[in-house]
């Protein structure tokens, strides 16, 4: 992987990484495909409406169906999905944490059964690197020992600990497997932990940034605290993360969290979000966010968003798109996510001229201001 | 709209039907878009990756939702659904005799109640032309009235006198709209009924077709029936039906259906086979049906069909299909919905093309061949 900061605005930053597969200009957001397909969406799609550079697969999903051996031998996720840019996959631990029944973490690993079928499974740090290898993903994520909160300050310190030297076996064991040819061509990041304290996140930090992954995350974000609070966690830890490798901030978030955590040296985002929120009847928009279901918009002619250049705007009415969403049509579910996912896309790529052009807090004004909000 | 043979070849026939939207050639499919989309797609899907000159909207979902006055206001069913082409609409009342609860038809109409909320309404022979011209469809079909079977032969009776009263007060009514300027650019067409019974069916044919309808469509058939009656019905019913007008069996069928019934001397067609089956795993092949769910085909590197020039042949493995089949993923429904449409309007085209050669009994012989069939 190939990094390179473009050019920075105060702390944001305008980055490009080039993986074996694609190029891609940060910030940037990448569109969740949970079991190789982003939900409602075909590769076409993709790359004809929403142009991602990269996109993320859950390793947790893929390795329970179909099988990363079948993904393997079906030419990695590129060619099982035929979508050829780039692929970040998590490592499964939080979904195993978070989808199955009989969670049990002990030093080596995490212990959980299927959500499928209640089958026995067993992650540990070099084994979610194999399925990774398998899924050939571009960027991996490395296992971390999540903490189900509230938890004890002796918990949340273990969990950091844990997870120190999880990823230090993690990269020891990636490092060894490149030099017998295995995922030479695949990175692997790191996942900085310590909730919402500031002591927890420095050593976190500093202990896992001393180590050779190519990339660094922030996780344990997003979860129910206050906003204001993981902006300050965010900011408070970029400080100890390398300038020269790119930063990722998992599971974040609304369009304000992406403006919010730009502001503050993230590079990287992925959500659930603008997909699961297009199918459930909430669209992004310039002016703030849209529920399509409003009875407002029985014979409203005009676009999703007026401003927006995606093919449902192009194409269809508020109308039409109410009118989908109401007979609870399949046609609904994909057309949103086209338009949602579009918007998110496209309001990194102005976040990225703004950085270029140094006019990030203009930007960031303006962005508010549409939304009837002022900021200082 | 405009009619012309191009060839026959025995029964078979290729025509030229020339609406105020389209140039629709025979054999024609007619892929079903009940609520103003086909299940799983959209006009930009439909346009791009099926092409069909002429689809369906259902007339007792629209009326039902949003309402004819709703589509009217966004521009009827091109302007609110933005499919350019052709539209046919069914009369309704298939739809409030099968869906809804305490029907009941009078001399006048059928009433009935809503599936989605319990609302009354009655539908009317004027009624439903009222609707459909508010739809803007370039075919409306009158009235029905539909008899659940088995009935007495006196009930049967009834029905298809009353069909053809209600016919006649349809075409009246829609000739003196046209002369006010009300659906000056929409067609109507009669509904043969009279089940597999061959003086019914001549009776009915025979009533109707001395009327000045656009069109004829023999209704009341695949419910049920062995597939030879049938046959022998259409071969039966057509001979009394016009040359110079388009014929049209309603809510047929299978591949085989089609071969057969264009051989017996039908043009046009439609059906949920395709869209429904494809939901449900079935997909439709040059070498018959497939259920992608088969485990032989977990790392089937090959398309649903290598005969297939569809988006999904030309992109996707069995592998990936069964895949996003079994892992529920809405993806699957728009893919598999494109290769069961793109593969019956191609049966079509190659049917056409057969006839044009004079060669449809070869072709149709190729076809079962193809399927393990040999026939006479």
């Amino acid at each position: 992987m190939q990094f390179q900061i473009d050019k920075t605005d105060g702390k944001a930053r305008a980055c490009t990484i080039t993986t074996a597969h694609s190029t891609i200009q940060t910030p940037v957001f990448m569109p969740v495909g949970t079991v190789g397909a982003v939900k409602a969406l075909d590769a076409v799609d993709l790359q004809t409406f929403i142009k991602p550079e990269i996109i993320l697969g859950n390793t947790y999903h893929l390795y329970l169906r179909p099988g990363d051996d079948v993904v393997a031998k079906m030419g990695n996720l590129h060619g099982f999905t035929k979508f050829p840019k780039s692929f970040l996959t998590d490592s499964g631990g939080f979904q195993a944490f978070s989808l199955s029944d009989n969670v049990k973490i002990d030093e080596e690993g995490i212990h959980f059964k299927s959500h499928i079928d209640g089958s026995k499974h067993y992650f540990t740090p070099k084994k979610v690197i194999d399925i990774q290898n398998n899924l050939g993903s571009d960027i991996m994520m490395i296992l971390d020992d999540l903490v189900a909160l509230p938890a004890t300050q002796e918990r949340i310190k273990a969990s950091i600990e844990r997870t120190t030297r999880w990823a230090e076996e993690s990269i020891n064991y990636h490092r060894e497997n490149q030099k017998k040819g295995i995922g030479v061509d695949q990175n692997i990041f790191a996942i900085i932990q310590g909730g919402t304290d500031k002591a927890f996140r420095e050593k976190s930090a500093k202990e896992l940034c001393a180590l050779d992954f190519d990339g660094f995350a922030i996780g344990g974000l997003s979860v129910g605290e206050a906003n204001q609070d993981m902006y300050d966690t965010v900011e408070w830890t970029t400080q100890f993360m390398p300038e020269d490798k790119p930063r990722y901030l998992m599971g974040v978030g609304t369009p304000e969290d992406l403006v919010e955590n730009v502001y503050r040296g993230v590079d990287m985002f992925d959500c659930v979000m603008p997909t699961r929120n297009a199918r459930n009847g909430t669209l992004f928009t310039s002016f703030g966010k849209m529920h399509i279901k409003n009875a407002a918009y029985t014979t409203d002619e005009n676009p999703i968003d007026p401003e927006c250049g995606c093919m449902v705007c192009q194409n269809y009415s508020r109308s039409y798109m109410r009118h989908l969403f109401r007979a609870h049509e399949i046609t609904y579910l994909r057309l949103s996510t086209i338009h949602n996912l579009y918007y998110y896309l496209d309001l990194m790529k102005q976040m990225r001229e703004a950085i270029s052009e140094g006019k990030f807090e203009e930007f960031r004004k303006e962005f508010y201001a549409k939304r009837g909000v002022e900021i200082e």
